[in-house]
């Protein structure tokens, strides 16, 4: 190809993509790996979808989800396709997909990029990962329980420790129109308007409920069903204010059942609390609904959130499958934990580096990375156009390697290496046989 | 939501996609780890970019890429955005984007979904996932060598025995005009007609070749320097055939050194093969080329493959950065190595599965569940809708767990549990404190 030829393009992004470069994506595959560690010793299984789905599976039919779907077209003419925008949708399709592979109850796990059109804000990106744990099949409120359970463990042992599950439950919310006095209606713009309270505080809720509503008396009475969260013991006052609703009194009792079943498990009581006030934005939640908040970066949201959705799998067999899990918001998490100083810098994973400035010496210094490597020892060997010592030394440094090997011809004709450790700023001559047994400086690199 | 207006939709996915469920996720995820943990001991650190990228970043201007991207609109309205058809073009953005934060020489490795909307073949997929090792800033093919020498140690740690890694040179194929005769324009064609031998054999290649070319004599010349191939010391031979090609000569050299650093490398003979057939599709290749077959299993392609893309990265910046790397095709790789009969079949992750079918003991197995996990050990807690002992014994069996452990209030009263040796069909009684102590049958559970 003729470079003159070649256009110069821009190498930019679209509006609301982002890219991770090693100082972020080392620690981020930590954080990754610690979820999979959890999510696994609770016995979730993985599996894996494709980003793209037939736009119907994503949308029920419902045309509203058309405002943030990614529509696209298979270059060979199949139409009607769309990007996910969660793995909630997915899972339910696979799991009415192959009713004979699994066995329910299903636990499974999935991690994987979500795609949603949204007008790009400050942190949020049109592209994300999320990392999913769902129980299907699980009608009893152990398992909404087991998932709390999940969300304590998983944020414990990312090292993040002013955390707060709030959780309530969406029948409570569905019976408030009838102790609040609304039409029954109005119960979903009702609860989107409460979903804000978090981020824009009671009096601009108050002004949106007053729009929606005309009864004052109404908006009295969600106020004080909100406050019942702000109180001690919020479950017993609610049995006796929602005693009218059968549904919001079984989700009270649901509420109780879940709160016994933390006990049990020793979730401290610090990590938890019932609050009425979360509604989730979500259509298809149906029973109990969590959300983990940082006490320490309140304004950042939720990182860490699910509930129950019984009838989404309905959606394609036509049975009701009982489902209830969570979500992480990996990219927000990350956010989160690298505000809160928990994200160690680190600019490589192999310590040691292995140079090459004498053009006599590059099959030696081949030979002496492949035995450090033999040794199991994680090696990098320098492939740049720096030629002197020097400059190569420079970028081993600014690459947070550990220990530099070098050897030139002196060393090559004694079958020996230097090995530096940059940060004792100390040298040694190590022989090729005992840096075959990973033995630099007289002692055997950590791994660790 | 009523659930009578929910319409039901057939769970399925479009052309050319697939899911993987646990039984096939389980395994592949462990190719995914070794994968990763090769790389990194080679000292690649990992990077992230979307899939979704500017049309213009992936297609360079170039039309001819229109036929196989997916191409997309942002619901915000942003177009001439598509779906990443390799990682290697964004690899070449994002060197050019943060000049300033990447350090060269680059060693970054990636794994991500690709789309391609080639109409679907056997074990083809619209969608599927790439795991990428690139060098970029690395001029000498010391850096082809240290590919060739990842992708040796990738396939050998994966338990793959019988591999050839098959190594050719562009500039070699370029010079192919100069010493076939022909013109130099038809050397697209006839690259492109060569790439097909493997599948399709020389008389098909030859039958192809003679619609392009009108010289007998260039079609016999192309079939004598693919024959080198098949000799022995193709180098030696191939140094005189191409003396009258500087191009080609150079492409020779290059081979040569590299023999000589795989040697020093210590890489196995038989795992590598000089195969001046080697022509690879992709447009971007300006070196050493490299694809890795199972010898095994011929007819499934290439595995691993890759080369040297000098040219790439000009494409936006202008400036000409060197560059190598390969990319595994995970799909195909796992579908070989499960031919191969190197996956162990696994359905469990968790091996202990603690039992829920006493109403009266739901507290008391969510403590044991929670006190196995705090010792360490894998616990998945029956979460379904079977009641009996019986049928949650039959799933615990059926999903592959080796270790049961029930309680009922007998157990409860006294602070125990009965743990189930499935495989070697024992029953232990064990005190609730020794399971704190992870310790059940009076061993501690392998965890490896």
């Amino acid at each position: 190809m003729n470079k003159d030829k070649i256009p110069k393009i821009k190498p930019e992004l679209g509006g609301g993509l982002r890219d991770y470069l090693p100082k972020d994506m080392i620690p981020r595959q930590k954080i990754l790996d610690t979820i999979r560690g959890v999510f696994e010793s609770f016995g979730f299984l993985p599996i894996d979808t494709p980003a793209i789905e037939k736009k119907v599976i994503l949308t029920g039919g419902d045309p509203e989800f058309k405002k943030q779907l990614f529509e696209i077209k298979s270059p060979d003419g199949e139409g009607d396709l769309a990007l996910r925008f969660d793995l909630t949708v997915p899972l339910a399709r696979v799991v009415s997909a192959y009713p004979n592979e699994i066995k329910k109850p299903f636990k499974r796990y999935q991690v994987g990029k979500v795609f949603r059109g949204e007008r790009s804000q400050a942190g949020r990106f049109k592209e994300f990962l999320q990392f999913d744990a769902d129980i299907v099949g699980a009608p009893s409120v152990l398992a909404d329980a087991e998932i709390v359970v999940l969300m304590n463990e998983t944020l414990t042992r990312l090292g993040v420790k002013n955390f707060l599950i709030r959780i309530n439950n969406r029948k409570i919310l569905n019976g408030l129109a009838e102790f609040a006095g609304f039409k029954e209606e109005k119960t979903g713009e009702v609860l989107r308007a409460i979903d804000k309270l978090d981020r824009d505080g009671w009096s601009s809720v108050e002004k949106d409920l007053s729009i929606k509503l005309k009864s004052k008396d109404s908006i009295k009475a969600i106020k004080e069903f909100i406050n019942l969260s702000i109180s001690g013991e919020p479950l017993v006052r609610a049995g006796k204010i929602m005693k009218k609703s059968p549904t919001a009194s079984m989700g009270v009792e649901e509420l109780e059942r879940i709160s016994g079943y933390l006990k049990a498990y020793g979730i401290p009581e610090k990590n938890w609390k019932i609050d009425f006030s979360v509604a989730r934005g979500l259509g298809y939640y149906t029973g109990p609904v969590f959300e983990a908040v940082l006490k320490d970066l309140p304004q950042i949201g939720s990182i860490f959130s699910g509930g129950r959705y019984d009838d989404l799998v309905a959606r394609f067999g036509g049975q009701t499958i009982p489902a209830t899990g969570a979500s992480v918001g990996v990219d927000r998490l990350f956010a989160a934990i690298e505000k809160l100083g928990l994200v160690d810098s680190q600019t490589s994973i192999a310590k040691v580096i292995v140079l090459n400035f004498d053009e006599n010496c590059v099959e030696y210094v081949a030979e002496i990375t492949a035995k450090l490597r033999r040794a199991g020892i994680a090696t990098n060997l320098y492939l740049g156009q720096e030629k002197s010592l020097k400059g190569q030394l420079a970028y081993a440094i600014s690459e947070g390697y550990e220990y530099v090997v070098l050897a030139g011809s002196e060393e090559k004709s004694s079958a020996k290496v230097q090995v530096k450790n940059i940060k004792l700023r100390t040298q040694t001559t190590v022989s090729l046989k005992d840096i075959e047994k990973g033995i630099v400086i007289n002692t055997k690199i950590n791994l660790s």
